[in-house]
């Protein structure tokens, strides 16, 4: 698979998404709008991520970086959840786009209710469909494998260089940690020497 | 050192770089002039270069991809050059900035003359300096390591993905030969998750 890897596919998606960020010039609205139809069409056929960037971990979800704009305006990661793996309750303070490119995911929508982080919305992620995060569209949620024998992987973006930013974690009474994801990858894939 | 690395230089430069891209617009004399002045900042201290961008190979002078714009409006690349080694006369085809990181390297320039392809001019960059480079400034030449005892390393900007570019190497009757130099490397460094 490797030697037939559609990088072009991943290529075009970053031209395109970089140009739309530039024009939409912090109008969250049609950059969720427009962004949504191009990550739906880079997650519609799995035929261009490199392996390294599929590749799970025993220890928990993997957050691979696959490309970070210069000016941190956004940046996309491919994040990849092995059976029973899930992330603790989180926010983004920052919009984001999540497309499912294998298997599915579930992720669980939370408000601080009497004291309580309370669910309030419960959605499946199938393969090719596309959903959005942000402060503005619901920003609380925790996200863990929808399949039980097999790893999903779903490619995500994000309004900033998301492994840097300063958010938070939620225990079940709603008091918040403040972490930093950072990225599982010290090497980025060079997708940029291979015709295609 | 690698623990100690300045990969925030690099991140400064990569931004400013993408800003000045998007405002110049494609005025060539704009990017060269403005970027020599970020190049030159940016190869003033020799912190921040991650050491797989550093390595030589016996075999030839290296290539080490360090960032690629998305809509391929320009590429960063670190070149190692061996004691001995130098490439074949050549051309970029697009303007090009270099800038000296460590060590020193000699660019004779060359033009058809009488059926020979003949020097026309000879210039040694010394550590911490800029030259550009582009079919309007002058486009054809042949670079080699002026060490003869130590890997001389250049920090160059194109404005193109040039790994990916159709252009020519040149034997001494003037024959040109179409070639196209890819990259070294298959990993870009992960700079983004880094703090500094
Ligand atoms: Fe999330
Ligand atoms: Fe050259
Ligand atoms: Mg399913």
């Amino acid at each position: 698979m490797a030697e037939q890897l559609n990088t072009g596919r991943l290529r075009h998606f970053l031209s395109e998404l970089s140009a739309l960020v530039s024009r939409a010039n912090g109008d969250e609205a049609i950059i969720l709008k427009d962004g949504a139809d191009l990550l739906r069409n880079l997650v519609a056929v799995d035929d261009w991520l490199p392996a390294d960037c599929a590749q799970g971990r025993p220890q928990g979800y993997q957050q691979h970086l696959l490309y970070c704009d210069p000016q941190e305006r956004f940046s996309v990661v491919s994040f990849v959840w092995g059976p029973g793996q899930e992330t603790p309750v989180h926010d983004h303070t920052v919009w984001g786009l999540v497309g499912q490119l294998r298997g599915s995911e579930r992720s669980i929508g939370y408000e601080l209710r009497d004291g309580r982080m309370t669910p309030t919305d419960n959605a499946v992620l199938q393969t090719g469909e596309v959903v959005a995060v942000s402060p503005r569209v619901g920003d609380i949620h925790k996200v863990s494998n929808a399949e039980t024998d097999r790893d999903s992987i779903s490619i995500h973006v994000y309004g900033a260089n998301i492994g840097a930013v300063r958010r938070h974690v939620f225990a079940s009474d709603g008091k918040e940690s403040t972490f930093i994801s950072g990225y599982s990858n010290t090497t980025l894939p060079n997708i940029w020497g291979m015709t295609g």
